[in-house]
């Protein structure tokens, strides 16, 4: 790993310069002060080693999810991170970030200028720019729902989608349900891909032989309803699994109006298990992600990468809630 | 969770007896110990909260696994686990197990009486007796190569497959290969079966097109690369990748007594990064799996589950080790 010493060495300036720069000393030009923390990215130099006398920091970088309150998705993952980082010694901070500031400041840049050694990453798409910067960065952070291949220093957390997939479809299957359907916001998202392909996966494995049409996806609710339910209903579905719990209540409402009684002639499973579910009509059957625990996970993650244990994935075992929404298959007609 | 009440209520014994039978304590019958022992088990009693004073006890259970020497495959896994769980207050005993144990003596049994609250399992193949009692079992257990849905108390470690055949694949088209074939011990482990899809998903992500003949397994090197060698070089394979190092290297010392010269006629590429590698003429490419990290990350996945945080699978980053073996396709006439 690079040194100060190798930094000023090659800017050919001092290592009192570096270290101010480094540290957001006031008096240097903004400009040097971006050549050199630039340069430093560059060279690999991180922060590591260097947290004496103060608590090591760690962030949790947010982004297209809320956390503030109780019954948010954030909210119980940052407190299962914290609950694991900071009797383990570190300080965390919530950062949300925009698409902004990501094309201003590169990821390695922005943790060193602001002295986190890891990150916990939550709510990025594809598309994020800092995305990009995680193929080579040289800080470690932990990806909740997005993978980067070859880079030891960016692990990747989530649930077994596979698993929980294996477990809605073998339910249905017992149940008596064939003809299955799957409702999936747009594929433009790591997971949505990931558990799109668990859907057929889970079919096969169950002995069910679902046609390329037996899935659609759109972007907002309301158009997966629209493009996609009525088809998969005509096609004769006794059942459908939903990429998340927003789609599966929306279908279950929009199916409750066209007469299907739920789960009578109709049932339906939702993923992630979000605090509504209870209160659906019916209850919300689904696949539970802890978020809790996902957040310890996310500990487990960045703490081996700290020790130079390249964990690549974590995967948290996934757990059916069954509720009122599944059911014996006894007819499909209303 | 059960309590030696709970047992002692169900049976209509004392509270003392039951502890002795957990305890081993020498005063009780054998029939009667077994009985209170199977009974705990089925009622879920574990030991987990009963390590007062002496240091809690967690063993590897190895097995088709040499790990004495240094060099073999199981030495350094177990100092890796070690070199956590010592320094964290455990005590590590490593047992070898056979057939005969695991058929006498169910898997909650044998950690219940021998006082161990966790273990590591290695070298385990798909028809081993225990195999079975994971599915159920109480007691937590991480495998190494091995998977089991759905239960909570078992955990899943391995390096990421997926990713290392796809290095390998990207690796052996940057050097200009299109047709690549496969080598592989028999199917009838689990993370042989892992590596096969591996094989055929690398190549589809890299643009290639896969027959379902570019790949073969047999039981026995020998048979391997009999059966299946001499079919993929008529069929114009230019490079073979190979399930593990030991088939690699009997593939390549078979391919240079046929005349091919590795790499000008044809890339070798292995699986597992054995101390071998370095030695073997020319030295292999292989895809490292890192045994004291794995060690580490075994120790990781028994952390989580003993803190009630149900992580499925662990995924060790895989990484590219690059030697002599594999080089520019030029041409694959000898």
């Amino acid at each position: 790993m690079a040194t100060i010493q190798d930094i000023a060495d090659k800017l050919g300036v001092s290592k009192s310069t570096v270290s101010k720069a480094i540290n957001n000393a006031p008096d240097i030009s903004e400009t040097l002060r971006k050549n050199i923390l630039n340069t430093a990215v560059e060279m690999g130099y991180t922060k590591l080693r260097r947290s004496k006398g103060t608590a090591p920091k760690l962030c949790v970088i947010i982004k297209n999810m809320e956390y503030e309150e109780p019954h948010q998705f954030g909210y119980d993952f940052i407190i299962g991170f914290r609950q694991m980082a900071e009797p383990a010694g570190f300080k965390v901070d919530v950062i949300p970030v925009t698409d902004t500031l990501q094309k201003k400041t590169p990821y390695d840049v922005f943790m060193l200028q602001n002295n986190y050694i890891g990150a916990l990453v939550l709510g990025f798409s594809l598309t994020d720019p800092w995305m990009k910067d995680f193929e080579k960065s040289h800080t470690p952070a932990v990806l909740f729902d997005n993978y980067i291949p070859a880079n030891p220093f960016i692990s990747s957390i989530g649930i077994d989608n596979d698993e929980g997939m294996g477990l809605a479809v073998s339910l249905l299957k017992k149940l008596g349900h064939k003809k299955i359907g799957y409702l999936s916001s747009d594929l433009g998202s790591h997971v949505m891909q990931v558990r799109y392909k668990a859907f057929f996966h889970a079919m096969v494995q169950n002995g069910l032989s679902p046609e390329k049409d037996w899935a659609g996806s759109s972007y907002y609710i309301t158009q997966c309803v629209e493009n996609h339910l009525m088809r998969l209903l005509n096609m004769g579905m006794t059942a459908i699994i939903c990429s998340h719990d927003l789609i599966a209540n929306a279908a279950m409402i929009q199916c409750q109006q066209l007469g299907y009684h739920v789960p009578k002639n109709l049932s339906i499973i939702g993923f992630d298990d979000l605090p509504m579910c209870s209160y659906t009509s019916p209850p919300l059957t689904t696949i539970r992600q802890n978020r809790t625990e996902l957040g310890k996970c996310g500990y487990y993650a960045i703490s081996s990468l700290l020790n130079h244990v390249p964990i690549g994935t974590i995967l948290l075992h996934a757990q059916l809630i069954e509720r009122g929404s599944t059911g014996s298959f006894i007819t499909n007609t209303k």
